[in-house]
């Protein structure tokens, strides 16, 4: 899969791509990145990117020239991906979409800066807009690493594990139960001993339990939608949890 | 402020934070980001810092004794601050938490890794559990960027224009209007008339009915709680926005 990154600070994306599985994965051949300065299509020799608002106001707007002429050399080169802009306007990224864009080979990221894009470079080029939560960044710069690294490890052959990929919070609306590792017994507190008896049908429901009970008390807005089976709706009412998530699911929510 | 991250790739940081507003913020002595490597303090000669879980499963859980141990060492050496864990499974997130965390001192940033930390470690010492999103990444370390530069950027002296970073997108539950630089004519579109014409309150009128637009199209949840001032709801009326507002507010929005 190819990345094509649009941003006036390329060098800020050196690192992140230099470690861990995106490096891995990088090296294998399975994703390649692009870094396009948007500076080197400014047309002046200050190389001015950004200009003061139409209309007044504080802060800077990308000029629309240095952008299109980027956009328009990506495509050039070949990349006939979809562009997005990531902005905290857009519509709000979530593991769903990073699953649709792991069907697509490739990929147009366009970094704003965080007073904005000037408005008709959006309209006329930017097919999709992202938001990875809703929080102010310096930049669009750490949102496309988002993005870059979350499509990425849903490819194929890119997690050492094909299955955990899609296993993860979020393929189902549950958050993750508690995990334990060595050793049993850490400062006086003891693995559950369900965990450790091999008795794998308890294990699966100790999981199911704790994970319902930590969205209920953290993410409650997750189980809205969430369907139980038969055998799950026993469990949960085995343990008294079916009345909160009828609470929650009866709302308000707001 | 001071940042302590630990995380078992320091490396990945290095770029990030040496460009932009948090590279000045850094040189100007307002942030300070000091990088803790886990791998430090596990006790074999293989520094293994993960293993697998109890009760089966794929994937790998960090182990208790190296996390404690740094986080041991970050509070010896005198960060007294709230240790934040970076989880999928965290409170989600916002722009209202990043100004929380703005008037601390200090904190103390985990980064896990995806399978998730061991859960004794969590509940011992993690005072807080954040998620940046909706979605997976291979390890919480763009999330503890993300983290550092959304709080970094409210701090005092930081943004070069004071008021800019309150009177951004989520100060208000209102996307952001259209934005509009030069050229006034691009492409053949021209910048809206209304902007270029000086009258003021003309001009707040239309950013403000844009950025509702906006809003209602994009991220109609946003407005749920939002409240407007009567001038506001004349204005709504006015350009025929008030029912969808309405109907927005009254749900459901599952």
């Amino acid at each position: 899969m190819l990345f094509d990154v649009l941003t006036i600070f390329p060098s800020l994306f050196v690192s992140p791509l230099e470690e861990g599985i995106l490096r891995k994965a990088r090296q294998e051949g399975k994703i390649r990145i692009q870094l396009t300065d948007i500076r080197d299509f400014a047309d002046d020799r200050h190389a001015t990117t950004d200009d003061r608002p139409f209309g007044g106001g504080e802060g800077m707007v990308m000029k629309p020239e240095p952008l299109t002429a980027a956009v328009e050399k990506v495509r050039a080169a070949g990349n006939t991906g979809r562009v997005i802009l990531l902005t905290p306007q857009g519509r709000r990224y979530s593991q769903e979409i990073a699953r649709e864009l792991a069907t697509e080979s490739s990929l147009i990221l366009v970094c704003g800066r965080y007073e904005g894009v000037d408005e008709r470079f959006r309209a006329a080029f930017c097919e999709d807009e992202l938001s990875i939560g809703d929080y102010i960044l310096t930049g669009g710069e750490l949102a496309a690493m988002v993005v870059i690294d979350s499509v990425s490890r849903l490819l194929p052959g890119v997690l050492g594990c094909p299955d955990s990929a899609e296993r993860d919070t979020f393929s189902r609306r549950l958050l993750k139960h508690p995990q334990y590792t060595r050793p049993r017994n850490f400062r006086g507190v003891d693995v559950p001993e369900v965990l450790t008896n091999g008795n794998h049908a308890e294990i699966e429901g100790y999981r199911f339990i704790e994970a319902v009970r930590r969205t209920l008390a953290r993410r409650p807005d997750l189980l809205i939608q969430e369907e139980f089976t038969p055998q799950e709706s026993r469990l949960l009412q085995k343990h008294g949890l079916l009345e909160a998530i009828a609470a929650v699911k009866a709302g308000p929510t707001g």
